[in-house]
């Protein structure tokens, strides 16, 4: 008799004995994979993880660490079965890890600080489902953005995080000037670079290999991904961004999550909904580029803070105009 | 058959032909114009706008791009008709509207960015009246302010939007020392500078035709709004701010909009509200204050964020006191 | 007949002549001392102001200015009669008292702006009351945090309110080096500084006199309180902070905060809810360095900041985990 299965979402488990159980963990890390990028699939989430090996050993090793403290932390503090099996309590862990191994060097306290980081992310996750129950509203990727720029942060303070040099060096937000000129090549770069963003990574063949990802998980995702990618990258180029922000994906990651989230997550699809997510998606980089200058006297990465607020605010406002109606599933 | 007639508070619209909807429309602008001030009243909004264009052409029709452009928006996406009739999806994008046109040029760019901006007004405003109606609480000019405050933000990132120079410069805030002499004309300066601050305007001309509008629609409005304006001028004057700035009208806006807002939109008037009314725009001028200086390291303005804050503040505070009642039809 | 008759917990009145009236007041100034440490105790509270006295007379007369002006506020303004009783409207108040004449100089201005900011403490402890009543959420000390913030910041702009100087330098965040070597010493003062830092005192003896005060009302609060302290600074010196630092209770008094909240208050006492207190305490040191470093830019103090959003989140969170209980009574 089986009692492990394959469905078209990942491993179906029918059975509670050890083994059965670790192989339902293991999909539930995968599915929290997949859900940074809101796929409850298996599939997806090794995609995701392919991609990000295929261009760092290190960061594919943290999304694993991140996702499994976080996952076990749920399942310890007795969350949500269905929940944890989702892979909802595993995302935000999984975007800890690699975001800590980015910005810190991979010493041992940084791996130690990724395991407390994750397991705090399961709490925060916890409260926030708490909180915004009333809104019938998805706390996204929040506890990953609070969670990280608090370790950020607390390296003015705290001697033994060694950061790796790429945090923003703190400064006084001023007026920018248009900075390079954009090609072809930095649309086509951008365009993929800011599908890989999404897991920090800059590599045009990981997000191929992350929208492969999607496709195979949800056509309308992938459509909107791109879409939403491609729709922040113009919008940041014709209001004058910086040519290597551009083509490194800067202006990407947060509006391809943005049109995800609307276009086909969290509100019945429609044409009023796909409208309406281009328009999130264009209004995302304006968010984004004063996120990043807000953070700058900190000299912190605005990370996908500007993709949370854009979505809750679009999701919020549905509910006042009729055109749209939340996903039952969502 | 009259389809169109005068009531106290502007026009009223019985036919559904092309010609009265655009009637309508229109009056639903000058509404919005006249909420600013918490007004639904278009005599209100129309002196507003005569104020306006009285100190500058240019400010006056940035107010009406704004204006059109959220109320729009609202129908557009098909927002509740009552609110949008009344003008309350008109004002933040009013506001919005004045507020780029003074701290950006006034290129085409800027033009395009109003009618963005002000769409997404409607947007914030539809999502905190989804968020807010537990607590049924007004969401006030916070679209206004997290709308503006994004696209001057973003001017650190993107090259093609320009400055006018009259954002403050970015700086660490450093304790103050007391600059210059309060005279008579200060008092009566500001007084009214105060008043024509709501819309970003420095003139006492501008003042007492704002004055006039409120005395049009409300006496208690005008009553304390002038009140509110002298309070917020005297605390900042008794704590040592410097002279220029008193004189500008710049403590005494947000303490205008906290005493009309108190004293007879929100709360049923009483001597007890008039009391509290006073409390809150003695208290408006340190939230002032320190909203502007938090603001400094971003070279930011704090607009009417001290207003929204202490509004919110008292009108929540305000249940749990039962001197105080609710206003019905707010 | 007795009137006036002591309980376990302070003054029981019983009449409502003027004279047991004043004695009720006075008790529930001193519960609203002692509410500082969740205590309900007029016994905690008459030690903790013992404590504080032994240090400096100033403060104590600080927190008692703060704790009257905040209390007789909520009684003119008809707040909640046992809310009031139970000191729950005192303690924002006394803790401004303390904070403003601790950072500003203690002229007559200074003495005024207690009065005003304690009176403000009650109607922010109001609104957050109605705000927070949907989650059953306490409040915490975040009026406290919010007005004296407010204070502080104002000084960049009123002329008149003069500082002490000990409000941090604002700057720019930057990596911290390990300083300095922590020694048993650094432990032992540190731990007890840790206790007297909840009101501002640097006081080893201090520290033991609030510690006896929080023995008298509960043991737990007492256990909790000391094993707080000394987690939050083991993790700080454990993370490499600053010894001058460790030494002053710099990373105790919010960690004390959080475990007493959760290992007693709010949840129902268990092997589970002190375990979740212990990794509570665990997280805060790097949210207040966190929040240290966020305010470096405007050289503001944290002040009890990181445990208000510590203790809220892991209350939020707890409702989602079936371990963890509520407790009844608070």
């Amino acid at each position: 008799m089986a009692v492990l299965r394959l469905s078209t979402t990942g491993l179906e488990v029918h059975c509670d004995d050890p083994l059965s159980r670790l192989a339902g963990f293991l999909d539930s890390v995968l599915r929290g994979v997949g859900q940074v990028m809101f796929q409850n699939n298996s599939y997806a989430g090794l995609l995701f993880l392919i991609g990000i090996a295929y261009n760092s050993w290190l960061f594919a090793v943290a999304v694993l660490v991140g996702t499994v403290a976080s996952t076990l932390t749920a399942i310890v503090l007795g969350a949500d079965r269905i929940l944890v099996r989702s892979g909802m309590f595993g995302f935000n862990g999984g975007l800890v890890g690699v975001a800590l191994l980015y910005f810190l060097q991979p010493v041992p306290l940084t791996w130690a600080c990724v395991i407390l980081a994750a397991a705090c992310c399961t709490i925060v996750m916890a409260a926030m489902l708490a909180a915004f129950d009333i809104w019938k509203l998805p706390a996204l990727t929040a506890p990953f953005v609070f969670i990280s720029l608090c370790f950020f942060l607390a390296t003015a303070r705290f001697g033994r995080l060694e950061t790796t040099g790429f945090l923003p060096t703190a400064g006084l937000p001023k007026a920018a000037a248009v900075e390079g000129v954009a090609s072809a090549s930095t649309i086509a770069e951008g365009l993929f670079n800011g599908v890989s963003q999404v897991f920090f990574q800059g590599s045009a063949t990981t997000g191929m290999l992350f929208a492969a990802g999607l496709l195979v998980a949800s056509r309308m995702a992938f459509a909107a991904g791109l879409a939403g990618s491609l729709a922040g990258l113009l919008v940041a180029w014709g209001m004058g961004a910086a040519e290597p922000a551009i083509r490194a994906g800067a202006f990407g990651f947060n509006s391809l999550l943005v049109a995800i989230a609307l276009a086909g997550t969290f509100l019945t699809p429609s044409w009023a909904a796909i409208a309406y997510a281009l328009l999130g998606a264009i209004a995302t980089p304006f968010v984004a580029a004063a996120a990043a200058a807000a953070l700058e006297p900190l000299g912190m990465p605005a990370l996908t803070l500007p993709f949370v607020l854009v979505t809750w605010i679009f999701l919020l406002a549905s509910r006042r105009f009729p055109k749209f109606r939340a996903k039952p599933t969502a």
